[in-house]
């Protein structure tokens, strides 16, 4: 059997001005700092140890990972970081106001564009200077694989490739193994872990900085999982 | 060409009470935080983008590399870590005060064990619990290949490998290298580098929380080398 621990950052500075924020670079705000910490104090006192950490390129999964380790103890404990962790891209959303947005585009059209599966939010223009294509982080790829906005599926059809090749062989070899990600990100992985419908996934809210903890067999299938809390 | 970065990290808390350190993994006093940051700020001036980093398995170190990569708003760089990157292994004078430890074996000791090139300190038991082979961050090496106290030539000489088989290649292939580190394994890889005789190495004082750049050519044969600071 083999461990893995998810847990999804807490508060960023975004997240407190209610902004879209999916691919953009925010800082975790102090609430997020302790919320990573208290992810770290629970993991600490039920005992774990981990072989491997997993995170994004974005620095509010990537912080929440140092500060949970760092309550651990377990710094050293090699981080792997890949795009194909971020949030969601949230296409030309990213950076407005929630609140705003609902009233220009009503609330339902915001609900859609926040819950449903496969409904994608407006596109950032291939020449918008926020497009991931200028980004210096993810020089290396193929343009043409890099999001303008995606919707839950494609956020799943991203992360995947990633799961297969990296995580799910060192869960196989029995380590056990850290993911300090986003929302959607670990939404698309846990769809697949559970097997949740198309229809069953926009229910699924995941708290923040609370231990994910998924107990797997041989052949990766649930055994048990569970929140580590009080 | 291509550009090497090295930071030796700032004062630890075991620094900053005058007591031998070695594998210890103490954390970074605040005054070492602040050199980590300031090196950062100075990457960040002269416009540095790394394209990997590495450190060692021991939290000064790494966390030195967290604030530079923060100050430098790269916290997304690929990180790798390894114990070939430790700080000298201070054997059986790991934990003692570095003033009592003169006063009791004397200054002329206490300095050979310091300084010279091939001289070893008093060993750690193979049965002491502060030996590496209980240490779970080193669980997956060979027990046998784990120090009880080194000098600075075996530490050049576990340093070496990692240098050839990770660093070295990223070089050749022009990627812009930070190494987060301590003080005997970065004069380790200076000795290499700059061609440096065991008698001329003692001498040598890297200072803390200034990052070392060295310019290298295809064969990485060092062009230039400075300080990046006011």
């Amino acid at each position: 059997m083999s461990h893995l621990v998810m847990v999804r950052h807490g508060q960023s500075e975004w997240n407190a001005k209610n902004l879209f924020t999916g691919w953009v670079d925010v800082p975790l705000s102090e609430q997020g700092i302790e919320e990573a910490r208290s992810a770290g104090r629970h993991l600490q006192r039920a005992g774990y140890r981990f072989d491997v950490a997993y995170t994004s390129v974005l620095k509010r999964a990537i912080h929440t990972l140092h500060h949970t380790l760092g309550e651990l103890d377990q710094d050293w404990v090699d981080e792997i970081k890949s795009w194909r962790l971020n949030e969601r891209h949230y296409g030309a959303l990213q950076g407005l106001d929630k609140k705003a947005t609902a009233e220009k585009y009503g609330e339902d059209q915001v609900h859609r564009w926040r819950r449903s599966y496969d409904v994608l939010p407006p596109l950032l223009d291939e020449s918008d200077e926020q497009h991931p294509r200028f980004d210096p982080r993810y020089r290396e790829l193929d343009p043409r694989i890099l999001p303008a906005g995606e919707n839950l599926k494609l956020t799943l059809e991203r992360v995947m490739p990633f799961w297969h090749d990296h995580i799910a062989p060192d869960l196989r070899a029995g380590r056990t193994v850290l993911i300090a990600a986003h929302g959607n990100s670990l939404r698309a992985l846990i769809k697949y872990l559970d097997g949740i419908s198309d229809e069953g996934i926009p229910g699924l809210e995941l708290p923040t900085g609370v231990p994910l903890v998924y107990e797997l067999d041989e052949q990766l299938a649930v055994e048990r999982h569970y929140r580590l809390e009080e």
